[in-house]
């Protein structure tokens, strides 16, 4: 049975690619007094279009942590065209939040049921950097690549994270897809992406604080997959700081 | 006939490797109440080695620009191992300026006529970046890259480059010469490099404001010689924001 579409009738869906600095947000999720991208993007969407617009996101991103390619979608009675709602909201939005893309969506699309994965990136570096500070954990201690590599490998496949994500509030259901993991060296970075039909609150941290611990040296590689089957947040590691995690794409198998 | 060392009796030349983000700073030279890049280098040298230090930059970039790769040079009576002087000052620094290395240098070392060459980038992006923003310069009309590239063909060699520089204090010599320059297609943007034995007030601003009235099609690529021999500023185009522009690296011929 195809799902009822979700916009009333003369409605438009559509969907925006966002990017933006996280720095200066408490989030995506709207909140009553701090700044949120959620929340700025709406009150943006009800100047341009005279409408109250709640925009849905595909991924609560946390506080500090930025977007290359977050993506929402709304409802609107609006016709104005693409490119003009793009640029409008460009123009109404703040510096720190841009729209890359502005396009139609099917009735029945939602940002969240209808994405396939989403994928995220996280950055170190092991000396201090002026430009990219706002992007990048800087680690002062040396890290064995290669023992992290090798950690990745029980991620894989679908499993329950339960030990590599935040219980407050508990999920219903701890069970993640990765469908794609892995650690790069990039211009003096080390740098972790991991593809996923979902993610648990704070899991890509929490993955990234357990592999540094394991790249000092302080656990072995192995530990990962008893990690997992061990479904104990207590016994992994700490949350890595936010501002160095990244959204990088949303898949829609388009 | 070498050069008389700059060094005193016990003194050792030291070169730093600088990156800063320029954002929230009024430039590099050191000024009476505003916040440089020099004076807060000055404030944790001194703060770091109990001397009093101000410290020499190979290029006086304008408040907003970025480096990568300045160098600056200072003399001490201290003792403190380069690895320690680094960590020292990149503890005392804000975040927004990064020592990447500290060397020792020859006696006779001085960071602006030892340089052999400087090499500076200018980034312009077609539409709107939230990561990015305070690093390139936005343009939301097309540009002919054909064009802009078509006009760098004047610059190598040595002219005078009286029509590309704010002439306030008007210069002693107006002639650099130009080793390499050129646009590329990077990542979405368009990107200028030029390298040159020396740089005049706000040249590199000049030169991309006016090759980008030749790629808006507002004049020829042939314009840009006519405009060297002119040596006339108000002849050439408008100068391009500082915040585009960053000060790559200086060569010193190693």
């Amino acid at each position: 049975m195809a799902a009822a579409p979700l916009t009333g009738a003369g409605q438009r869906a559509i969907r925006l690619v966002l990017e933006y600095d996280g720095t200066d947000f408490a989030g995506w999720q709207i909140q009553a007094r701090d700044r949120t991208v959620q929340g700025e993007l709406a009150l943006a969407l009800q100047t341009l279009l005279q409408e109250p617009i709640c925009p849905i996101g595909a991924g609560r991103t946390d506080a500090g942590t930025h977007a290359l390619g977050q993506v929402a979608h709304f409802h609107t009675h609006s016709t104005l065209p693409l490119l003009r709602l793009q640029r409008g909201l460009n123009s109404l939005l703040p510096p720190d939040i841009a729209v890359l893309r502005a396009e139609e969506a099917p009735a029945d699309f939602h940002v969240r049921y209808s994405a396939l994965s989403k994928r995220y990136r996280y950055r170190i570096r092991a000396a201090k950097s002026a430009i990219a500070r706002r992007q990048v954990w800087t680690l002062y201690y040396p890290l064995d690549l290669e023992a992290m590599q090798a950690a990745t490998r029980a991620l894989p496949g679908a499993h329950s994270f339960a030990a590599f994500c935040n219980q407050d509030p508990v999920p219903e259901n701890f069970t993640c897809c990765v469908l794609e993991c892995g650690w790069a060296r990039q211009e003096g970075e080390m740098v972790f992406e991991i593809e996923a039909d979902r993610f648990l609150r704070h899991m890509v941290r929490i993955l990234v604080g357990t592999m540094v611990e394991i790249g000092r040296g302080r656990r072995a590689p192995e530990e990962m997959a008893a990690l997992l089957d061990s479904a104990d947040r207590r016994r992994a590691g700490a949350t890595a700081p936010a501002h160095g995690l990244c959204l990088v794409r949303v898949s829609y198998g388009e």
